[in-house]
């Protein structure tokens, strides 16, 4: 690593790809998980705070920031469900960590492809605690950009090997599929939410649209089932009938955030819940018997990017895979700022080129 | 400028000196105070918002969002007064503009640099309304990194032509005096803060230390002066002794942020101030008359750092000065994220380099 002090490393998209498919997609998520859980456990030494949103009529750009007292980290992150009409992502994002004592950045890094990783391992991380012993049926509703990534998570740390895939845009099953082929799962692509939550243990939501959906209602839900609630993750956006949330033990990441933001906007703010955190040391109780409804609703909280984060940087020496980015002025007399500026004009080159 | 969905424009730190170079230091003062100007015309257009601050024991890590409803901007800044220890600087900062409509950014620069550019514009700004008419003397406490540029936005932007300067670090006024030779100035360093402030028309305090300092006592303020107080700029930094802010007609940005961040901290949370935005667009008066005291307590808003943004973006086509970063994942299709991950392990070219 260098010590320049103008540069930051920097993962762009390229090298993203690069990184995952050196370490291989499941032991990624499997790492990831470790790191998220590891935070998660340290949950009360975090600044929380909701995130910082700016919604507008087409969708919501999102800061969300977190800091241990060490590492402060925090992701720029969009969701504007109607980009898929023009080619551009629902969802894209980035993010830097930087060094709570100096305020320097420490990495810049592409977070689209980060994200869809963290969200399925920190699903995967929570249905430890919460789905039934030996559960190897998802059923994934909405398979979307995400779809895949849950299923690779959910193989990875819990054993599913059998899928049910469901979207209302028939192709989008089709793609996830395709793209899960030969990778070790029982794949059935069904044609409705009725067909496909027959015989699974674990149901995955994570359809896209922002408005209030009722992608499951109360009929479709069994007991002893585990529901993985990942779309519903802005305010007006849920996907569970309120019934479920009703009968259900419900778990969140931050209370304060999900209550805006997730499923249970629907219910009053005094609904009980748990948070995930409590379950891991051992405060709260999971699944307490096999016949109950478990619910994580989740809406993506800035810790889990925070370990997103501290697991890309703690790969970047060993894989060499970044950039060097000029990032921060650094003039040889830190008050001399506008020295450096003077200085560079006397480069030829700098001249040449600005000329 | 590229259609390519993946890429944003990046500003580095080398591109911002070439850029203001190309453009001239104080063309682009006077250039980027008029886009200032423009934006706080229409100050009720904006989301506003107190910054999102992250405290410390040794600094501040803070991010500034803003939007307009058809772009949105933020900026990454931080604030750690021993940073210069150990050679890095007490404030670097990088920043962001995205479309309101897609939720893409479509820059990202440095803007340590343009920090100190902005914060020296909207200085000069306010003081072309608050400033005694034909102002040509101001004295400058605190010489450090922001120095040389609120001299040269102030002779750009009103003619000041004296500069009188005073710095406990009587290097640092050297170094200012040094840099701003043959730039049009008659420059006095001065060995006392009461000296530095003789005859001056305006009075810019511009120190760093994170603590509650009394740069500027009573008695040192002759009646008809502006003081354009910078430096006190976080909640337990405050610059100006109390009796200063009770005789003067106090100005800020954002009063919900300067009660908490600014000189007025040390007033009560109901006295009476005027935005600035309101003397620029005649709902309010500016300097009455030429006895009064005028403060402009500035602690830099996030919508300046929106002018300077959207600056930057208009420079970049012309000067064609930005790297282009892939910073934005682009499957071919928008919901086959994983495909595209998959296709990228299929380059012989990945696969080299990943193994």
């Amino acid at each position: 690593m260098t010590e320049k002090l103008n540069i930051v490393p920097f993962v762009s998209v390229d090298n993203m790809m690069k990184l995952v498919l050196a370490i291989g997609v499941e032991r990624f998520l499997v790492d990831l998980a470790a790191y998220v859980e590891e935070d998660f456990r340290r949950w009360q030494s975090f600044d929380k705070t909701p995130r910082v949103a700016s919604h507008s009529r087409d969708g919501v750009i999102e800061l969300m920031p977190t800091s241990d007292g060490q590492l402060y980290g925090f992701k720029y992150v969009n969701g504007h469900p109607k980009n898929t009409r023009d080619g551009r992502q629902t969802v894209t994002a980035f993010g830097v960590l930087a060094d709570v004592g100096n305020g320097y950045p420490m990495l810049l890094t592409e977070m689209t492809l980060l994200t869809a990783l963290r969200t399925a391992a920190t699903s995967a991380v929570a249905a430890r605690y919460l789905a039934p012993d030996n559960a190897q049926c998802m059923a994934i509703i909405g398979n979307g950009a995400q779809a895949e990534f849950q299923a690779l998570a959910f193989k990875a740390l819990l054993g599913v090997n059998k899928l049910r895939l469901f979207d209302i845009d028939q192709s989008a099953s089709r793609k996830c599929a395709r793209n899960l082929a030969g990778m070790g799962f029982d794949i059935t692509i069904c044609s409705s939410a009725h067909e496909v939550v027959e015989g699974a243990h674990i149901i995955t939501t994570v359809t896209a649209d922002k408005q209030y959906a009722t992608i499951l209602t109360d009929n479709m839900v069994g007991s002893g089932v585990h529901i993985n609630a990942v779309g519903g993750d802005c305010p007006g956006k849920t996907e569970l009938h309120k019934d479920i949330l009703l009968r259900s033990q419900i778990f969140v990441e931050y209370t304060p955030q999900t209550r805006i933001e997730g499923e249970i906007q629907q219910l009053e703010a005094n609904h009980p819940v748990v948070e995930l955190w409590e379950v891991m040391t051992g405060k709260a109780t999971g699944r307490s018997d096999s016949g109950q409804v478990t619910l994580f609703d989740s809406v993506g909280f800035a810790i889990e990017d925070f370990s997103a984060l501290r697991y890309v940087r703690d790969q970047l020496e060993a894989t060499g895979l970044y950039e060097e980015l000029d990032l921060l002025a650094d003039p040889d007399e830190p008050r001399d700022l506008f020295g450096m500026l003077l200085r560079a004009a006397i480069k030829p080159e700098a001249l040449a080129q600005a000329l």
